[in-house]
């Protein structure tokens, strides 16, 4: 299944970025690989856990966890190639974003929970593993501070869940909203949109 | 029910204490959204998926997410005003912790988990969402460095399931309980009472 | 029976060893408890949690609560005993993440699970409570960065659940693993042995 070829390259690609993460905060081989599988599968695991969907996914799959592993390993190998790669990975990156979206919303419509709750697991299922990453690498969340991610994520959500409420076919609405995702994802690198930030100082100016 | 409008209150009251912090990291817009929503709702999810309570809160109510982000978004609109009412928002995050408190006591209490595990339950529930949101702000939580807050949260929880355990009406002892830990935040506040701190130094001084 | 003695020993510790870590972050008594209960209870909080194991181990016997918190809090009383007592410390440490390890395999393997996800149940019973404890003290966790800790944990399942694949006897096969982390660990400590790190810098040098 397509979903299913994208979500395992999805996982691949957060894992080598994140092994990136863990080579500028110098951590040993274990940690490397320990951050690779955290931040590929961390989100859909709390999604998992939040929503009281067992069996996780790399429980019921633990050869997840062997690939993203292996690709945070491989990581190392090819860390100088990774350089002129950068452009790949944000768009393997954002293809995550998406696949990781649909999939989540999916698990939490399959469970027969509202459209909203389905939204916010995708969310779940799209962020969070960048969080814990973050987290990890005791870094404030670039999720809470800038680019548009979180948004990418809801938006997608809400097409794909609007898309399946208002009857149209599955695979075309699970298309249309990678597509869409995919695109807005691009568009707000390419031309660098932001959310408006909020700067609050304890003493007033 | 006058625990449910006290809970909401307590909700919008600890998301938008969260979305000033958020100002202070200079998050955007979406990331004060999600803080707002993890301070507030945190604490809830957590005790829920440590005593396998579900669906969680706002699985159940996803309109609390709505009223929680919105009121952290509200909170970018007034934060000038926000200087002036820092002494109502102090009460409201006591009211907050109280209440939290009593509803996670209950919880527990209603699953048939012993009083001890209904105070720590009561406790995770009060105090655990001002914890990710000081990890998401890439703070040593406030909680283990000072205030009497989770002390505030272990002796209402221990008056509560006291006085239910005596026999007392559930209404008196929920009453009494959160005029006193109301109280008892707010004379630690007033007084500026602290526990003692343990400082250890690595070297023999 | 010899394993849950050695838990008991191995909470006892990891709180005492957490309750230093406070002392460092001059955290106030309160938190030096909950740093204690965490450290010492998380994994296994996580390790249940991740594969719905319920009742968690600290709501079946809240009185583990009350050894490590109490453990936690007598830290203060003898701190500077500590410092002339680190060996025992890292001793008791080994032993704690071998014991943890053994425990989290068994549980993941009683529910049913295949060996690769009970190495890593144990693996996260043996290594997430000293997670957890570093990004409460706001530091990049230890456990990716340095030391053989994460690897003896795996090795130390491995070897335990392939020797119960094997068809040794139980107690046999815990001893043995028991005995080999325990002596890995040691040696590892002993002449500092290393995983190699992972060093990436954005820009090429």
């Amino acid at each position: 299944m397509l979903l299913l070829s994208m979500y395992l390259i999805a996982i691949v690609a957060e894992a080598m970025t994140a092994a990136l993460s863990a080579g500028r905060r110098q951590m040993d081989w274990v940690g490397v690989c320990l951050l690779g599988c955290i931040t590929a599968l961390g989100g859909g695991s709390l999604r998992d856990v939040l929503i009281g969907h067992y069996p996780l996914t790399w429980v019921a799959h633990p050869e997840y966890l062997a690939v993203t592993a292996l690709a945070a390993l491989f990581t190392i190998a090819i860390a100088d190639l990774m350089r002129r790669l950068r452009l790949i990975f944000l768009m393997l990156d954002g293809l995550g974003l998406v696949v990781f979206t649909v999939i989540g919303c999916n698990v939490a419509r399959e469970m027969g929970h509202p459209a909203s709750v389905a939204i916010i697991a995708g969310m779940i299922t799209g962020c969070a593993g960048g969080v814990m990453r973050d987290i990890l690498c005791n870094d404030v969340p670039l999720l809470f501070r800038k680019e548009l991610y979180a948004s990418v994520s809801i938006a997608t959500g809400a097409l794909y869940m609007g898309g399946l409420h208002l009857g149209f076919g599955a695979q075309a609405v699970t298309l249309v909203s990678l597509g869409f995702g995919f695109a807005f994802r691009g568009l707000a690198i390419l031309y660098n949109w932001h959310m408006p930030r909020f700067i609050y100082s304890r003493e007033p100016e």
